[in-house]
């Protein structure tokens, strides 16, 4: 049984799981959408009730009821780097892969329908609400007056985007700021604004979940940061992560929240108060880890690769529709 | 509690069901997701475990917790009808939108991501063998090799896109042709081809399934009609359809495929042949009704509004996440 790898050429992150993934003898195909219909081919017949699908790349042909797992780490757009690339060549090869890999029994990471779903913070904010995380006092808003009231009752806010990363190219990552309470508001009408209610931190948490796995990295707050330092990925401080503990009350709030979004990973980031509490900002069902794994040592490519290596069971995420991912 | 529609500004299929909701005194809220931040605007608040949201359009705000149902008609891109469009604002827009909707306990017609799930023409096939409905045999590939033993296997063949209309602007439909079973299959490798064994047929089967209700049409091939003019969006018949029986196996396996695949409405397209068989060519889950409805006088129109303006019941699909559609 193979676990199929879907990424780009240049992934050093995928690498180092593969390598622990050839370690065990665990049979892997990785290929990249991209390069359909190029280095790659695929080939799926449903005759008499039946389905036989296959793929192949780089002369390895593999079948998909042959599949253990499917990574998709960073795939690229299908058929985009093939000898005439188009929108309907692309939308074709997009059916074909996706929609017959949608119809093979195997276990994802992660699924692209919960994958896609889970990219939606508001959706994130109100089912980690609903799973017992601690989430800051937060508006998405386009009425002026209802940012001013909320900024009434949470002077000490910050501003971030709703989607993440704006879509230019590159996409360019918008940091989270500060913001007045008697800032004027009045642009919101013009497009949708998150305002957080600010939470003091001590530290930034990283919790790492892979399958029941918890891997959770911690990086305190230099005491001479300034306090509008808000955004780890922006922070001047160059403080290494170490490893965590996660407090019991966080792990089981963070495994209900990725098995009601049918996520086999997730990577949290919370922000640690002055009291301890970790409050919930965001899961990222693609988030890095190399940057993790390398501060704090924990093995979280391995546990992937044991993840994905390991034989289907019975309460296995199939088709992104079981309601286990451990 | 209010039905919400999503859908542009003209659109004479949601006039009828919107009428019927007005006649049977259920308050409907109508809006184009394209016209925010302009004419539509939302907000929604976490704070203390809770979510409260708003959505406003034409002077009137409507709670999300007030809402019955969602029907996802023909909803504009968000955000395109602006003052100032944006590929930014779009994205800001859509997540703060459809990450708000998702995140709220709603029945839905269809749920954006079952949506998205269930155009995938190979995933149909899957699902319509598993739900006990005869399919042609069909081959999806990009194997020139696999393409000709399966023109020896099935001589008598069509090919059809994978994935629908030509991306063009405005999209155009590709016409379902025969092709000899001779023919050079080696451009396949250029891009994934459906080929699909012809169903010799007698009639045109379209079958509307709107929760549990069942509204079948029919229309019968021309006596004279060319063999060759399999596609009937491009027939030159002119011949209207008509109501007809539904076959209970049929029946059942229709109402096995919209569970499994969360639909809560699906526009079937049969082929029937000589001995009366119905064979699974596709489920469109936006399929228009219209045309069906003015042939038969089938009340398809009543029957969504109907379905839209019920009270929510236990056994309703939650977030795209419930087992039962009916």
């Amino acid at each position: 049984m193979t676990v199929l790898v879907l990424t780009s050429e240049v992934d050093v992150t995928a690498d180092m799981v593969v390598m622990h993934l050839n370690a065990s003898g665990v049979p892997v195909v990785r290929l990249d959408p991209a390069d359909l219909t190029g280095g790659v081919a695929l080939s799926g017949e449903y005759v008499h009730g039946a389905f036989r699908g296959h793929l192949s790349t780089a002369g390895r042909l593999v079948s998909l009821s042959g599949l253990r797992s499917i990574w998709m780490r960073r795939p690229g757009t299908p058929a985009t780097r093939g000898p005439q690339p188009s929108a309907w060549l692309t939308e074709e090869s997009s059916q074909a892969l996706y929609g017959m890999l949608r119809g093979v029994e195997v276990r994802w990471m992660n699924h692209p329908d919960a994958a896609g779903r889970a990219r939606h913070k508001p959706w994130q904010l109100r089912l980690a609400q609903r799973s017992g995380l601690p989430v800051p006092a937060t508006l998405i808003t386009t009425f002026p007056q209802a940012a001013r009231e909320f900024a009434e009752r949470f002077p000490d806010l910050v501003v971030k985007p709703v989607s993440g990363a704006h879509p230019q190219d590159p996409p360019r990552a918008v940091p989270t700021s500060r913001v007045e309470p008697n800032a004027d508001f009045s642009a919101v009408a013009f497009g949708p604004t998150l305002l957080q209610r600010r939470i003091v931190k001590r530290a930034d948490i990283r919790l790492t979940v892979v399958g029941d796995q918890l891997l959770a990295a911690r990086k305190e707050i230099a005491p001479d940061a300034a306090p509008d330092e808000v955004d780890v990925r922006f922070a001047a401080s160059v403080r290494p992560w170490s490893p965590a503990e996660v407090p019991p009350r966080v792990a089981e709030a963070v495994l209900v929240y990725l098995r009601e979004a049918e996520l086999a990973y997730g990577a949290f980031d919370f922000a640690e108060d002055r009291d301890g509490t970790w409050w919930f900002l965001e899961c990222n069902q693609s988030g890095q880890f190399g940057f993790v794994e390398v501060d704090t040592g924990q093995p979280i490519a391995r546990t992937i690769a044991e993840w994905l290596g390991r034989p289907a069971g019975r309460h296995d995420m199939i088709n992104g529709r079981g309601s286990k991912a451990a």
